[in-house]
């Protein structure tokens, strides 16, 4: 007997046909005699269809706009959940953002939580009653209806959990669980049973797209346990909470990849103090998510600067940096697109000062050139050419052993 | 300079195309320096897919389940109809029915508006925006969203109207106002640029179908001046106000028809005082409307019971009839189909008694037998063979002399 927050995404809701499965899967967690929350999101397809439409109306739609247009998605899916929930014999109520209390602030488009008054959603279940909630929305400061940005719907299962003080908060995905790559392109990838929030973090930001990093480091301050799950095949899933304690013995747990990076080099910049300030900040506000980063002095007051960006950023790049020219004077830009970023993670890590060293060593034995390096306490970034990018996770995932089952793992 | 409220109906709104239009007609009406408040329906045919949908899942949805589905569909169009005035340069704010402070009983599926707070539409007029509100909606007492039941976008847009004091309530619609009688059936229907409240209750509820009688009555009630226009076409509607003062002269102002009507005679009725009670109150319980009723007494304790129904309800009435049987005793049951209702409607019948016996003559001139006559001080219906019913509306219309315009009609 417990409180149990499951969450499903846009496709395990995507059809009539899978709306009800999920309903199986709840009545299943309520018949062990648990409370259940659930949180959905928008079905399918539906959310692209209206932003579609709404650009044949605007190039610009207002925010709030788009936000009243959007939430209709996930009160379509809560409604349909709860009527299937009711067929069959279970008993349930459905609540939009607002009505479940989740109070945020007043940023269209990319709200965060302020608050949860859990009050109706405690009551409907001392009733007795699953409560069905609409994910990625809430009510803003100023009356109106936000949406939570990006993964908004994993945040509203963390954040709904952290306020009810849930035992667990089970997210269910097209997946089976967080792997130790991305088995789509790593045949011998193995599902972890057991990772800590903050190599989960790390392999969530490097894009393993599973889980959204604000909804694990919501997890990780109020200390929720997560699952993911799969929301079609009945196996174990991937417990995240404070210690991996399962496979301690991995330094490394899971390497993370993602393609279509391009590495940018500004030479000649004028070196006056405030200068990198200028450029981060400028490309900040232009929303260019600038990511490794490397300053070499050459020579005097001149220095040449390094960073890698997402491709389709490129462009915008360009455009912003030779229009605050006068502000951050600079010789040259020079691009490489083609590259990709491949990452190894793990607590173990901060006691095994070799463990970079391995890679790189790894790395040169398949000879693949190095572009460029980042480090945390916790993982080892580096930039390599695009075509080399699979033989480089494989090469790792066989060299950090990812492929061997550890005997302590529990099924 | 004024406070307008307009409503804009499914047709008017079903497509991206027509909404951009429909956002025209708003900023002509902001332009002439009105502060205005638009309500409007789910788009087109949304409704009946999200219905369809649900019936996929069950058989019986629950009627909160269905509210919270339904409702969506306007919540779509306030977003794409307040997107296309802000693209326009017109200010503009949506809000849902509860964001509008529109208070309904919990009943789902069909809720009265009890109360509404206009503190935020008012103080978003007071900002300069135009508020486009969700008819159709509302927030129950216990915290649901609940619909307002048939022609709830009406009644929604009356409401407003009475809430806010406005100065007018222009009801859009894919006719051009209201009309002698049906213009798709008499070709010398003729458009009426004056009606009265209780002129058009009568047509409203007798089957004219451009308006609620719903929303007729609480205009009547508030005295809200109602406008029936066509959302596309630029001309002057139908003015319903408390006394049609241009077309008084009229005795009838217009007729109303509606066909599948069936005539059901009860035989042997045992005539003790509360029979007719049980008899209607039972028949109410189960969903069956009674429209025209005769009783008459043919021998000691023993009477026969004549009324009419709509034809889609004869099989439902049977059943109900046989299942209260005892409680109710009768010898037999026959019923008439394939009849038709018509019935003529002025205001101005209450002085002169002779209106209802012209009817009848002009009836029988043209050999149409009347099975049924039922009268109100300013309405005569009679129900005769579905038939004849064009010739009879025809036949009516000329003899009254409806198609002929009034010198005192203002354009």
């Amino acid at each position: 007997m417990g409180l149990i927050v499951q969450k499903f995404g846009g496709t395990s809701v995507g059809s009539i046909e899978k709306i009800k499965k999920v309903a199986d899967r709840v009545i299943e967690e309520a018949a062990n005699g648990n409370d259940v929350v659930v949180v959905v999101s928008a079905m399918g397809k539906t959310t692209d269809e209206l932003v579609s439409m709404s650009y044949d109306i605007t190039e610009r739609p207002s925010k709030r706009e788009m936000d009243m247009l959007l939430t209709t998605g996930e009160q379509v899916t809560i409604a349909f959940l709860t009527m299937a929930l009711i067929e069959k014999g279970q008993e349930a109520i459905s609540l939009t953002g607002w009505q479940a209390g989740i109070k945020c602030e007043a940023v269209y488009g990319n709200a965060r939580i302020l608050d949860i008054d859990t009050e109706k959603v405690q009551s409907s279940l001392n009733e007795g009653k699953v409560v069905v909630v609409a994910g990625f929305q809430g009510l803003a400061e100023d009356g109106g209806i936000t949406t939570l940005g990006r993964g908004g719907s994993d945040t509203t299962a963390v954040a709904l959990a952290a306020a009810l003080k849930a035992d667990r908060c089970d997210i269910y995905t097209d997946v089976t669980g967080v792997f130790t790559t991305d088995p789509r392109y790593v045949k011998n990838a193995r599902k972890l049973y057991s990772i800590s929030y903050d190599e989960m973090l790390e392999l969530a930001n490097l894009g393993a797209g599973v889980l959204h990093p604000r909804a694990v480091e919501f997890a990780k301050n109020h200390h929720i346990p997560l699952e993911v799950r799969s929301s079609t095949a009945q196996e174990k899933g991937t417990l995240i909470e404070e210690e991996a304690t399962m496979e301690q013995n991995l330094i490394v747990r899971g390497i993370a990849f993602e393609d279509r990076i391009t590495r940018v080099t500004i030479y000649g910049l004028a070196g006056s103090l405030g200068t990198l300030s200028t450029i981060f900040t400028t490309l900040a506000k232009n929303q260019i998510n600038v990511d490794i980063i490397i300053q070499s002095m050459t020579e005097q007051d001149m220095n040449n600067l390094s960073f890698s960006i997402k491709s389709e950023d490129v462009s915008n790049l360009l455009e912003v940096l030779e229009a605050n020219k006068e502000m951050m004077p600079f010789q040259r830009v020079e691009t490489e697109t083609n590259l990709a970023k491949v990452s190894i993670v793990g607590s173990g890590m901060i006691s095994n000062p070799g463990v970079a060293a391995e890679m790189f060593a790894v790395l040169a034995e398949a000879k693949i050139q190095i572009k460029m390096v980042s480090t945390s306490e916790i993982k080892v970034s580096t930039v390599i050419n695009e075509k080399e990018m699979v033989t480089a996770v494989e090469a790792l995932h066989e060299a950090f052993k990812l492929d061997e089952r550890k005997p302590v793992e529990v099924l």
